[in-house]
């Protein structure tokens, strides 16, 4: 693997291999020093052209917890701003001694486009671009749906998929980078994933998607699934009314307290609830569901950091002999 | 000792645990390599919800010297300005790995109810929250005050109080949370304080206070106090017209060069200028003041630097055996 | 050398001392670990009191590399903003800690000022101050210019100057800080520097400096120089409308497809094009000229860290014999 670009170029056996050092990296989270020496001296870029803090700040934890240099870049005062080429300012942050680029951009196709140029030879991680894809969100929440599936199995996750797992993903999937990378990643680790949400925020074409669609979240949940995704309603992306109002939306699209109810004596005792977050208390989801000891929120970020060290370190540690001595 | 909230809190053995744990600390800064390998591992987050560049630096420079991997997390771009609540984005920092929380909050009270209210477990050190406390100032002051103390009697500063000092801290307290911080602290280490103030900018109830008060700050000049601390006039807080303008508050409460030449022949021969800084130099303090070589401002600065060593150090290197051994 | 102000006060041997322990960081750079333990427990701040996110990130990589802790403070949000001195600035953050100060001022001469005033004892590395000099852009361009003279010669660097190279500097000198500091280092190292720029770019009393002067690009390019340096236009500072358009300025002084053609073919096969950086593609400098493999912005870039490794670890490491061990 030379880039981490979108789940859907991910084989099973990439997707398993990233997950299974995920939980490598989730063991030496729990020790009293939690560093690894691994990428001591190599530096680890966040080019982030639209803000981010939890995501940057994600990938800052997990690449200084395996020792990296890590250097910030936004957008706001630097060249890019400036009116420098993408490819001018990837080429300088190589050229200064980046080894990884983790980029967040708002273009969709923005880091598969960097990667494919010939530009530069340093690793590049898709910290989201665009409506398009965000890899190691999907990542963290199939390792995060792992955990629960090996816990009802009573057994390790390692080397286990998704098979057996119905994962509801509801709301704005027009837009969303997350339900199309968990797509991806679902399905090709065995799960069932069905998208719920009113037709103006499903996307042209969802029919060829390898999952099934419906228009009401009522019915999904009736369906009993394990897990119940909510989408983050992005207000600066709801501008263009697609519904009468926030009022509106929760009470067809969010997880209400009655909803909750419903899912609670539908689906099993062990299945969980799944944001990305932030969370908009009251509006995709209520309260008793944010605080509910089903909601997997902050679960998913303390994974989102052991999953972002497995692919810093799968990029860079490469099959160096003196760097394999360093390895987990 | 589990978080630092207020110096209301502190005992005063603990201000003296503090104190001496901090004299370690700037004998370490002294030496030629000033690393200490104590938090090795561990993540100091700085959330700041207000803008504070110096308080910011001092902790980020304090957490690096004990080898702590150190986060700046501030308001703007972040989720906190998407409308995340104070609990998600704590709990999301906690998730990412954060060992403590140094918070620099807008309202009163937002670190102790953040400590109270059993959203995480990590250390929280209030740096400053709205109007009320900002208990590292308050230690470094006493810091530094306790260093001349003992500088006047010849011994080493360890162990001891502030037994027979006398304090005045002049300008706006109303609106000062290092004035509040430094009143519990200075009185609980037995120091004498006097509030100088005009009647609007002195706090209700201020008559319940340990310390004494004072609406002339010739007489309190007059006294020959031990030390004199100018508080900042902070402009933004002013705009509410307390003052006919900027001159008639230097007039009646600047430490003005005449003042000066009185602090000088009236106090003791090694009696000191504090001042928490950024000056305004030419408003509440003049220039000849400012650059006195009474003034300890940045000796306060560096102390700042030792004070919050000290505090990061007790709060996270807890009695672990395997910290332990790398202590100071 | 106690600071690094100006290439105007750099002797030649102060240069080459520079370039030559250069090297010596180029040749850590390339291995798989680039970290050395020189400057371990110092603390360098980039104090960027104008935005340039390139030259910061530079800093902070090549004091990463050298095991410093870095901490960055721009001037949005600090207490620089609020109105403090610089005087104030710099000497709270030497109280905090910093051991060197990289300085970025809009103000010429403000480095200079900084390092004679007596504020403060730590190095000072000016990092671009107003239109006057950005030392380090010159040295990493005189360190660019000299590997390819070594490489005609087929001989090491090390205590080579420039001799015999004909470099001609193109744009708005008048404003270029770049220029500046390029004319009298690559001159004290034995260049002959031509400047081209329009009468209304070049600056009074350029006849007295140690260079020669053309007004035209044409001219300049037809005595074959070893290397062309193309200065970046800046459009903030255009805005005086010195040209009627933009497509003026590129017509006579930009490299434009022609002069690419006619460069190549009358100067040496192995002379250069040089950019500072980031490069305003189709302006000073046509695309095909900004992606030749003549065009060293890269190498410059890259170089750029090299050369602020060995100034910083000039500055910093000191004749202390203890430091002496973790040379290189």
């Amino acid at each position: 693997m030379k880039h981490l670009l979108s789940t859907a170029d991910l084989s099973r056996s990439d997707a398993l291999q990233i997950l299974d050092t995920a939980e490598e990296m989730a063991a030496v989270s729990g020790r009293e020093v939690k560093k690894l020496p691994a990428l001591r001296g190599r530096t680890v870029v966040n080019l982030f052209l639209e803000d981010s803090t939890r995501t940057r700040i994600s990938f800052e934890a997990a690449a200084k917890r395996l020792s990296a240099d890590v250097i910030n870049f936004s957008a706001k005062g630097s060249s890019v701003s400036k009116g420098e080429s993408l490819k001018d300012t990837v080429q300088t942050l190589e050229a200064i001694g980046a080894d990884a680029i983790v980029m967040r951009h708002w273009g969709s196709g923005a880091a598969a486009q960097l990667a494919s140029s010939g530009w530069i030879t340093s690793a590049v991680v898709n910290a989201g671009d665009g409506t398009h894809e965000h890899p190691t969100q999907a990542l963290l929440d199939a390792f995060t749906l792992r955990r629960h599936l090996s816990r009802r199995h009573g057994s390790a996750p390692h080397g286990r998929d998704l098979e057996g797992m119905h994962v509801v993903i509801v709301g704005d999937i027009l837009h969303s980078r997350v339900a199309r990378s968990n797509v991806w990643l679902l399905t090709t680790l065995g799960a069932r994933v069905t998208l719920a949400a009113p037709p103006t925020l499903m996307p042209f074409g969802v029919d060829a998607w390898p999952c099934e669609v419906t228009y009401s979240l009522d019915e999904a949940l009736a369906t009993g699934p394990d897990a119940v995704m909510m989408l983050r309603v992005q207000a600066e992306r709801m501008k263009d009314a697609f519904f009468p109002s926030a009022a509106e939306y929760t009470r067809s699209w969010g997880l209400t307290d009655e909803r909750l109810a419903v899912f609670e004596s539908t689906s099993a005792a062990d299945a969980i609830i799944m944001h990305p977050g932030p969370m908009n208390r009251g509006l995709e989801i209520s309260s008793a569901a944010a605080d509910s000891p089903r909601n997997t929120a902050l679960e998913q970020v303390t994974n989102g950091v052991s999953v972002r060290m497995a692919v810093l370190y799968l990029l860079l540690s490469g099959s160096a002999p003196d760097s394999q001595e360093a390895t987990v």
